[in-house]
């Protein structure tokens, strides 16, 4: 099984907001862009691993820009870690000016996705090779964030966390 | 403005699963459950501040058990603590059995949300008395998840948090 | 098969109204929420039969006050009486406001499931025992009700619904 | 305000089944049945006011024949009796089959709406003169279903209401 | 196979615009309306072929005139000519005037569809006998639009399209 | 206003298929696709415009190829050629082997939108310079398929069709 980049499962899903998809201020709901998100990481994570994937956990998203109704959303998918069987996948968001066509960060997100066979069970997938300076800085926290989230849900104890006990005892 | 429990903000979002929301495996679909627990949680956040109020983060949701097509599926969502204007909100989400009754836990999420008045400003909110242990155990939590997300999101030095170095430093 | 009480099959679905469902005066539309009610009612009388459940009838639904587009909705569905097969399940709509926190009953309905196996064939479900003086009433109330939804739909002649004709002779 | 026929406001909604609309047995689901009936009503109940119309409330609506995922199904929608400002709507759901291009009856419904102008507030309409032999039957009918309702919700006291006394006492 | 008259596929689907379906003009979003004369015309291909049918392409549609929320939209879908297996459909839309009840032409459509058995193998049909004068003009185009059709996918050189180019020739 | 190339409206909307969106034989249903196809050359037409934009019409759309379930399905738009205030938009439909990672081509579409102001009146748009063979084909092509699509519709004669004579006549 040969490594890949991220660029390789890169997943791009541009469509509009319509008023049914907002929430009382007339912008985006999050819960609506929180599935949107869910949907093209989960192709991201397809693409690099080529197996049937589910949603393991969503680590951290973060609402930064309300998005109103009628902005054109992009949602860009890329697989920025793998380990045995999961894979970290990073999100941006972005919204567009219809009149300047310039872009703005509206929120970002970090999900993990597993690779299963028919049955379910998890199957082994490529590593990940980043090749810009984002997709580096991205590995490089994947497993302090993979830390982070065992901790949080109880799986691992805070003094096993190596890389996070590096991170705050400097 | 008194201070609340939790249980006063108590968000109970009960439904089904059809066949429209569904995954390959015949499971519900990860951002179709993400969006529920947001409506769930924003309802929550609403009912502690009495404002409107929006998504700023999602801060952790973990994926413990599929929810098969045809699942009676609970969402229960609380304020767990209340800072200047933002609250986190925890939500469990339960499927029962239909012959036994049972109910196992199929995922958690934290959330949080900003208050708002009509313009869009952050406005302040009460605070939260918590109650039963595990309300405790999370309101406790929350300043640690609260420090952990300014630093995923650049947003605090991993120095300067003083609950999470303690975390780690004993 | 032991009785049970209304209580066991209490069903809560607390929801947003989204733009998306609303009518041209911006409030929830009725046959969404129409929708929303049959759903809660289904899963109170599974819960209820711990069977597999279908509509047999609407037998009844009132809309009292309209849902503006923002509202926070709970529907509450409990059985009320049970036949042999065939449940009577009751069901309140309340909107709160969100300054306040007042609820307002918006409408209740009544509808009628009944329990069937993989087949589609019905089968014997347990019994009702009401607690609560409002349990008391829609449990007697229920008896009357199904003789009408039978001369309704033409299955029972008029002379033979004993306990209508008592109420309308004295 | 001249009368009108029941035919002129005759509303056809023939649409598919497809699969996010089903239940666990693959069946439409009552919810999504009860919402396209009260649209193509409200539509019915619109062409004969020709105002703003709002659900007063579902009398009764009774699920005859389960309808299979992939069906054609016809909701058809005619007012049967309009009184001052309120009008009853009877509507009559169909399937065909495929192959033989044969219709069966799903299910029927009785639903009330009232016409309204722009700030809610109740408006005269014009009457209904029947014409075939069913839609006398059912404009006969739909005076004791009134008082039924009225009975039900608890606005008329049995004894009152002359009508359904005359059905019981002969 | 006895032929069929375009009237015995005649279809009828009315429904109201929401405004979960509208673009930011507050017109019906393009793309919906487009999904339900997809729907209309092949439950019109289903009725005169008594078959399964794919879409097999969309030969036109002309968007004549905004269809504002709040709206009743009637779609009306008439099998126009059939071939082999494939049938060309007509479908015309219209939107009426809630005081006046006048209808105007929104737009018009035409679709083609295949009728093909389990498999998806396609399956001979009945032919079409026009009856009326805008029954016959659409009969006699078909031809031309179908040699249009195979010319602008590829299939047809230009110089073989014996009946277009009479219509440029003369 | 400075001319633009098609890629700089180039619009990708990489999404799955879920089991909602299927018809009875699990494919990807026909009017959903169309909605899809809709919703990026709408954006298309809007980033080459940067106005408001409206369909005009479908010009025509080929289903190649059925989308099964659980298909991740990525639709490219860009715009092909621009008039006076109308654009043709060419939009072509992949999906991809999740085991092999080819893609394959599931259909294509042209559609017409037209620029509008804020009270839905025409106005003035950039032209294209296409730059690839492909563009160059569809930048040439897109002339005769306006000429047709006026004469489809009433609005031109055939003998006016210089375009579309000179196809024909050689």
């Amino acid at each position: 099984m040969n490594a890949k980049t991220p660029s390789q499962s890169l997943t791009i899903l541009t469509d509009m907001v319509l008023p049914g998809e907002t929430n009382p201020l007339n912008n985006l709901f999050g819960g609506e862009l929180l599935a949107r998100m869910d949907r093209a990481c989960s192709i991201a994570a397809r693409r690099h691993s080529r197996r049937i994937v589910v949603t393991a956990s969503v680590n951290h998203v973060s609402f930064t820009k309300a998005v109103p109704v009628g902005s054109v959303v992009t949602v860009e998918a890329k697989v920025s870690r793998a380990f045995k069987s999961s894979m970290e996948v990073y999100v941006d968001v972005w919204i567009e000016d219809r009149e300047s066509g310039e872009r703005a960060r509206a929120n970002e997100g970090i999900y993990t996705f597993v690779a299963v066979d028919e049955t379910g069970s998890p199957v082994p997938i490529p590593q990940i090779i980043p090749e810009t300076e984002l997709e580096k800085n991205r590995f490089d926290g994947a497993l302090r964030r993979k830390q982070l989230s065992l901790i949080l849900s109880g799986k691992m104890k805070p003094e096993d966390a190596t890389e996070l006990k590096a991170l705050f005892n400097n």
